[in-house]
């Protein structure tokens, strides 16, 4: 039976949402506009404006089975309840899913945005077919996900790969975060700090596609900025596989437009900083489903 | 039902052994030495060997139902065969489990050494109870093993924590480690790093102990390798938290003597590293099972 399952990714201002069957085929995708991270917004609010959305999906009826959410925050395990989200801090134990699903009268499962965009990359892009995969997110942050043994792993809180604040550089005059650490990966690789690095050495201002669009075009200071971004990529991967020997690693985000310079940098240095008998052993692949993979994996949850 | 269980704990020269009940309670401890790591050693002679110091054990009937063992090198999942061990490099793709199942007519079980001993502190000792758990030696070298939801984790090809090769410098000058890399935290935890650090500053030739030892007495010199140790640990164990969001470390071997110089060093450094949900919830505690952590964990798989 081909089952459908009715998948939302669910951003501060906007959400999108699509039925999506069991060949990862996404039909009658929309795009909302919600304003949830309003310092004022609700419980009741949020799976209101999202009851009102998905109704437009289930009124005629489609045999939909299941309702998978991605929702930026910390999930607890499989519970579906939001511990806390850090651009949503009016949210606080909410019971998304339980809540939802009273509401809609399905059954929801809900769990953090990035760690669904793994799940969507395992389950239907590039890393198909493995047993583990480490998904990186560069976008104005760095996250991602982790699936471990074939099961998405979300950590003792719900706090697992906040790969972001990985450590790359110990020196005194390392990058300051916004978490306030220094050293975070973060502070290298989001679209942001390359933007913020180019400038530094250019004075011109940019932003991260027209930085990695004259890096292609040769340009010194934007290969520099890309390579070094790369470089500290490698550094965080290969915390990540030492401790967990986990052999594929995807990448998403529009940095990956500029692969040819991003992915050479990242081999060399991830190669670099393993022990023997690892190296040249992980796979670093971009990403096949760039937007799509949130709603993908969101769907993917829902057939565990 | 009490049931009892044949545990080994093998090393390079020594085995040890001993019957565990369901309880934790060690019976009759044996140990012998054999040079495992001899060169022309055959996989055979292995077999033989554990075969004959097993009869010792079992010739009473002593209604032991399964063996458990510890041994140094990398397992593929919990297949029961060593891959390969950097000691023994004789050995590769060596059914041990099958072979000696064959040879002494009971279920046994074979895992990595530092696993064994992570389960041990789990099931029995300074984890009891937890979920997680990321358990360190501190040897002639460093290494580990990672509990997940319960369960042992051996990553993709058995090589999962290579915790003593985490980077924790990145600057030119990082100690070069004996895997060819620079700044890996064996370079600064190993009991013989912590020595050879000693001699640096002093130009006094200690052995790990005593080092500590003279840190206890105050000595400025030890107090300092000490705490510089703790501090890198702190870093390295950073990593292992903010990828996967354990709340509990426990720590192994003649190091944590010196607990009272290692502990403050460790939870500074490591708060430092951790962003702000995630600091002040991590508990390192020193293991409170010491030499048995080996054989009560390689019991400990026989039960899982």
């Amino acid at each position: 039976m081909n089952r459908r399952t009715l998948a939302a990714d669910i951003g501060g201002t906007n959400i999108r949402a699509a039925i999506i069957d069991d060949t990862g085929f996404v039909h009658k995708e929309k795009c909302i506009s919600a304003h949830l991270s309003d310092k004022n917004i609700t419980e009741q609010d949020v799976i209101q404006i999202l009851t009102d959305f998905f109704n437009n999906f289930l009124k005629n009826k489609p045999k939909i089975t299941a309702v998978g959410i991605g929702f930026p925050g910390f999930f607890i395990g499989n519970s579906g309840v939001l511990a806390s989200s850090p651009n949503l801090p009016n949210l606080k134990n909410f019971k998304l899913a339980n809540m939802l699903s009273d509401s809609i009268k399905l059954p929801v499962i809900a769990q953090n945005d990035a760690l669904c965009a793994a799940m969507g990359e395992f389950h239907f892009g590039a890393a198909k077919g493995q047993k583990n995969l480490l998904h990186i997110t560069l976008g104005t942050g760095v996250g991602g996900g982790l699936i471990l043994n074939h099961a998405p792993y979300t950590g003792e809180g719900g706090m697992a790969m906040e790969f972001g604040h990985l450590r790359v550089d110990q020196s005194s005059s390392a990058r300051l975060c916004g978490c306030g650490g220094r050293g975070c990966i973060e502070t290298y690789a989001s679209a942001s700090a390359v933007a913020s690095h180019y400038f530094k050495l250019s004075s011109i201002q940019l932003n991260s596609k027209e930085v990695y669009e004259k890096a292609m075009q040769g340009e010194y200071h934007a290969m520099n900025v890309l390579e070094d971004a790369g470089h500290k990529l490698g550094i965080a991967i290969a915390q990540a596989v030492t401790l967990l020997d986990i052999h594929t690693v995807t990448i998403s985000g529009g940095l990956i437009g500029a692969w040819s310079f991003l992915h050479p940098a990242i081999m060399s240095s991830l190669n670099n900083q393993l022990i023997l008998p690892m190296q040249n052993k992980i796979q670093v692949l971009p990403s096949i489903l760039n937007d799509q993979a949130g709603l993908l994996g969101a769907a993917a949850l829902t057939r565990l």
